[in-house]
């Protein structure tokens, strides 16, 4: 499929990337046959991620529920690279990098404590909908509000 | 993130793709709070599409395993393009890509029944191993069977 | 637990049961590291038994949801009698035994297909709400409607 | 069904119980189209549950496979008593109860954080199986030494 292996790239001059960690460890439903992470769960490994983020940065489901608005996934791209085995602990690293467009382009880079070895990486793309559905193509509301503040260098890592 | 509208590209000459459809039914747990399939369970309807391809052409995860081989996801990728509500009828239609290297490149083509709306896309890779896990470099067993029959032409779709 | 092998007792002259049957296959996503399906995915299997019930006596999630209603689940009780093992057919008897409450008390069965032996067994409880959320007491709508005809013998196995 | 509030009764002079606390948040995708955890999803709390509690008396998952045994789960009860929303907190009690037969009785209480109410309780039943399946009936190796470390009164809340 010839993936890139940055998943986004930004213009220069563009605000620094956010970003956030959260911590996890296996779960034995979460194992396959073979022993490890079936390779469809990491998707939620992916929205743990994006839930750290959301809560550090203000920009959770709720937010946008309560704001009627959403942000559906129109892509979601993983790239794995070594299995995770039951009960072993791993940080979801999440980062959000800058999109002109009023896109939500996130980054995550899953590594295993225990030998600090890259598990997989990962892209998504999220785009902003209103209270009917409708694609969002102007800055409005709390979202306009969350690009003011990281474009002026308010919000940082 | 750049992808491309079509996943896999093969060589002038290389043998035609294989393919296999199965039909499911969007399920009542597969539903978010939005009301539509949430975007983290699509990798279960591909997984759905491998298992109907494999039983139509003697490729299952069953068959890796008794061979002592496997056959890991190292790459997965999922384009939204339209979404699935509780109870709606869809087909995943699951196509095998010929590569010289010894990968699996899947495409998945999802489409829903009612209005025939292309619903999403994907691509996966994998990576065949033997038995202690090392990868498989030359075609050895029933897979380079597999692979004789299909440049053969005597499998197709 | 004490756990009596009839989840369900009806008075004398109740109304016959109601039954549906559906069957499936064993995903491999639902096979756990000892290579049986992991307990906690039966109550899926239960899910489809009552979603092939409900498509038969018009009993469906759906229809709830447009009459302004919803049947949560208050009690769920499986035995496990034996493994399901990855790629096995299986049936799922279901059950709806008549309550002079206003509840559904669903019974279902799993049989494998291979050998016909018994998988599990199951019961569970759910209770009927009105749009507020209110705990539905006295038959009303297409509940009504229902428990009507199944009282009349107009619906049957 | 009529089950019994309390799930399991131990003999007077039994051990006394043991226990363990694990905290979770309710995530994006356990939530279903009416807003709430899906009863289907309670499963995994409570292997949560039993996770931590064998973390903290030695008595989890890996230990039984390095001994070459498994605890297979043949019954599993849960009472619905509140839902859990989007983002909640909550904490599993875990607790197991003596059982001169040699199965693991675990009961479990799920307390919702914000308002401390009682969301669900339940109960799961396991036996213990030996490397070839088979029933242990006898009390040996580590099994054997955790019952006479908590006969003894070493191990305790």
């Amino acid at each position: 499929m010839g993936f890139r292996k940055e998943y986004f790239q930004t213009e220069p001059g563009a605000p620094e990337p956010l970003a956030a960690v959260t911590r996890r460890r296996v779960r034995f439903e979460e194992v396959d046959a073979l022993g490890m992470v079936w390779h469809g769960r990491y998707a939620s490994f992916l929205e743990d991620g994006r839930a750290a983020f959301g809560r550090r940065y203000g920009l959770s489901y709720t937010r946008f529920r309560d704001e009627r608005m959403a942000a559906p996934i129109v892509q979601m791209q993983i790239d794995y690279r070594c299995p995770l085995l039951f009960d072993q602990n791993f940080c979801v690293h999440t980062v959000l990098h800058w999109c002109d467009a009023l896109k939500l382009n996130f980054e995550y880079i899953i590594i295993r404590d225990s030998d600090n070895r890259l598990v997989a990486t990962a892209g998504t793309v999220q785009l902003i909908t209103d209270h009917s559905g409708g694609l969002l193509l102007t800055e409005t509301g709390f979202v306009k509000e969350f690009r003011d503040r990281w474009r002026s260098g308010e919000l940082h890592i």
